[in-house]
């Protein structure tokens, strides 16, 4: 069965990365992987929470959110629902920890960076393109608050390495990288791989409702992932030096 | 004292309206007035809410809302604090009011239409941008029911006008149009006109809460605001014959 | 077409401006138009809100509510809801917006009222009797605090003017002095006008959503209203004298 | 030590129940004992909630709430706080489990009927006055479904009796009869006690968070609760006699 | 009609009061009456909230709450449907002013406990076997303090008096004591009973929603319950005492 | 470094399933690892919820919870705060998912199970626990279905393997298996199991938050981790055997 738009199973879909996307933030960046367009903006306030105060630390959170109509069919907006569903709480969590993974804390000095991410439109692997474009953003509200005086470390001391993230499919027996969201409902098993610049694992999440998995299903998933996003370090990596 | 851009006082900002921004929906605009910038979507569901079942009527509803780092400073999401603002549901009923004067719901037959008006960017005139750009939405969507033959009546039946809208304010005793955010703060008193193709007023409302205004510069604003409307509606014309 | 009640076209319902209707607050105003019956009370707090402090400036905000069966179907109660609905916040908004356009918050000084308007029964015009009364019970409240001597300024200078407000509607082309419900759902278009005593506008709210409106039609509706107003305050002010 | 407005101990406070306070409601009293004052409607609406359709039983609740200024310091309003706190539920419970003593739900039919007290002004006995009041507009209700020939039965078998409430409270091992606030606060036990017209007992609550009490105390605060239920029996009798 | 257990009237079911039932809390309790077996925790915090601070007293409070499959048919839980009901905070409400009937809070200094009360398993008296099993727990978490030393006064003056409570009900004109799930639904009036050690009354609280009930029945129902009581302190005194 | 209570590296802590602990549920499992106790519960309805009507298929859902103090410190109710936060959340996905893994809902018919996880005391492990535990109480509450020949298939062609969970950690470049909550505190690295007795896996979750992970500390995660469920496989089809 070959892939809807005729990729090879280990090609990623067009990635963009589209920084200074919009005028306000310290960090704004649309991401696309084919279809699937996320804005992400980081938003610096000097200064951190009540609870955190003389703590020499920083804080770093994150918040994912479908547009109603990003999706085939309109859903209703949690604001009017009057509650967060628990997909959304897991995927702004989800977000959160892997970026916090890359930053030293102590190193941004007591800044507080929210990573708004906002799903425009949705086609599958909206998480990880989340955290993929996110990583961007917040580099460059890193460098506006260097720029500023306001870090207590250097850029590359307070960001010691880049966080990309990708999804990965089981198909007949055959891992695909980078899923749309034909592939994603169709997927025996699906996993998401968070990595470093250097390979080494964030997050790992594999989920297999439609079926299990064997341990060499896993594996040749894992390898893709970490394929995957050794491609996605370069393309964030290009975006950053343009 | 000259206008932040150096616009004369009855000049709008540059208008786009761009159709077709996103894949999923019927209708979907993205409509920028300067550096606002809004996704105007119009999602179509054949049928009506149940209340309305058999009345051989059509509904037509609107729903606004700002991302969180639209603005200069961020704002909390109201999906996180749990409820919907005024503010936010003030601007989301003044939406399908405005957009309802020019929809003849029998015509339109038992389908419902969602506007959303999702905020991607605020420099001033949020609302009236939505409103403007919704109509481009509303009116691709109801080409697109006619496309299915879903529709009661003609194209040009269900719709017998456009819907624009604009902002004018007072600066010392001059009306000025199209204010942008800077203006819209330092403005004594502002308005928000909301017309037909023909020059008709669908919504009028003036505010002073920094002063209060006299006949004369009502009527003031109120010429150019009829002006900046019938501006639109070309623009509104030529968007929809591309 | 005659009016429900035989009242000529630019005619007010009997207005009553009851004070001291309740003992507990420091303002209290039973307002009747016709049958619409409004509870206006003003809460006074010595102090302001913790981000105010400091400032040297007081805070007027005002909310208003409906009792579930002030109308003839009754309604659920928004705290049962769990959220207050749009119409509500919009004429809270309205009525806090109005009454801070008399008010010389410096000269209130750190103090805060809260204008509590509480709908006892609706027969049309809630909103505007809502301040026409709010504005008595916010004058008793500013004596009251002139008594205690905590004003920063005098009471004639703390209340540069008064506010009122009427509506108006247009039928079969002419304009109508204050509607009652019958009227206000019967109108083709209708408008809110909110006045200082010396006739300058402070708000001015135009809603046509059974049809659109002419300029003429403002043209008649606004003076209209300005002559309502007027006549309002000259209430307001013997009640004043009482 | 006295009673505040000189009463003897068993000496209720002068009490009125004025029927059709509004024109909206079948059932509509302004209830008041002393400075408390609570408007008590009963809205009626044909049929019953889905899940008891078809069982031949009507449907009997109460709601209770507070103006925010009814009492002596503002409270916030439930409905902006988004949630209805524990003391209003509770009366509102006891309100409606007290009204239900009294009618034969079998003999009303298929009919719903909600009762709302809302405390215009509080001074204590807020809950026993609401009680009170809302037999009596609930009997108006009863009545304006009897004249619509809607009632399974006649109306004195839907209401096979009345009901009273009343506080008892004790000061220095006395009992005395319907305290107000400042009472209510320096009693050391309280208790309200709700009767029907033939003095049996539908509800009684004794608490006693600032001391104990005794057995003898106990029965001296019921002997007192019975008779001044007793003489509101004949008030509301009185007062439906009119 | 005998007792489905085959008590006799004046019969509490088995009740045992299982100290220590849990690692974490200060006190902890597991109370079982029959069937019903609740999880009495009283946890401490040193310090008393804000608007407390420096008065020198300290803070008792209870939250009372129903595992989803504790009764016989699944209930929704009540932080999914995103708010307390009125039976939850009624009993809660009961519960701290009962607890707080023996303690002195002067005695117990600038310190807060609050007292959870889960139901594991519900088969009538759920809110009286709450009451029992939370005083034990307090005067564990009493003691507690005193090991710290951190007590304004000694135990036995913090604690002057212990707290027990019990269900009864009338079964064809007789009381019977601790009804279980059962003869709860089928008592026509039923009563809960709170005392003091020393057989004073705290809270008495009787309901007749199937019916009404004359002195005499109120009598035999609190002479039950204060035997009831009195059982039930020796049963604590016999737990603290292991 | 050597594990607090002495346990190596791949030994579980003392496991036990108590079956029937409650009364009332069709399936009640207590489930203890070491000092993590959770009450399982398995609520059997016979239907569907609406949208799932007349296809044929059942339904299995899960929510999670902990008592406010199961922990060291008191968390607030999240039905107090109003909202269920993003971790229960998260954890109730995960355990709906898990158990869906093991369950054929054609063979189950039009049955909906609900899994409740009640944590009464937390050590570590509580999400993993609840899996295991909940599988047992499923198999409980599947056999009851059975008992009432109101499943579509075979108790052993509904449930056609067994489903458990258990956490694995590093610490020092070392993984240990079952980790309470001081390792879970101190752990570089933790992943979560799920496999099916079968040793597929059904969910893989890992987490680098104090640190990455490289690929052989993955799998030395996952080897432990598959033992791990092994034993945990067979110490559930004992507890059905007894």
């Amino acid at each position: 069965m070959a892939r809807p738009d005729g990729r090879t199973a280990d090609q990623l879909r067009p990635v963009t990365l589209t920084r200074h996307w919009s005028i306000h933030p310290e960090g704004s960046v649309l991401v696309e992987f084919g279809n699937t367009r996320v804005l992400c903006t980081a938003s610096v306030t000097e200064g951190v929470p009540r609870w955190r105060k003389g703590s020499g630390l920083g804080w770093v959170t994150a918040e994912y959110s479908m547009l109603p109509r990003a999706t085939n069919t309109r859903s209703d907006r949690e604001s009017v629902k009057g509650k967060v569903g628990g997909r959304t709480q897991e995927i702004s969590r989800l977000i959160g920890r892997s970026l916090r993974a890359c930053i030293d804390l102590k190193a941004l000095g007591e800044n507080s960076i929210v990573l708004d991410c906002d799903v425009l439109q949705a086609d599958g692997g909206t998480r990880t393109a989340s955290i993929t474009g996110a990583y961007v953003a917040l580099h460059d509200a890193v460098t506006w608050l260097a720029g500023r005086k306001a870090l207590a470390g250097k850029v590359d001391k307070v960001l010691h390495t880049s966080i990309q993230a990708i999804s990965v499919g089981m198909f007949d027996g055959a891992a695909r990288l980078d899923l749309d969201y034909e592939e994603d409902v169709a997927a025996a098993v699906d996993m998401n791989v968070v990595c470093t610049a250097e390979g080494d694992f964030v997050e790992v999440q594999g989920t297999g409702e439609n079926g299990v998995f064997r341990r060499a299903e896993l594996d040749a998933m894992l390898d893709l992932g970490v394929l995957g996003c050794a491609e996605l370090a370069a393309l964030q990596q290009k975006a950053l030096a343009a």
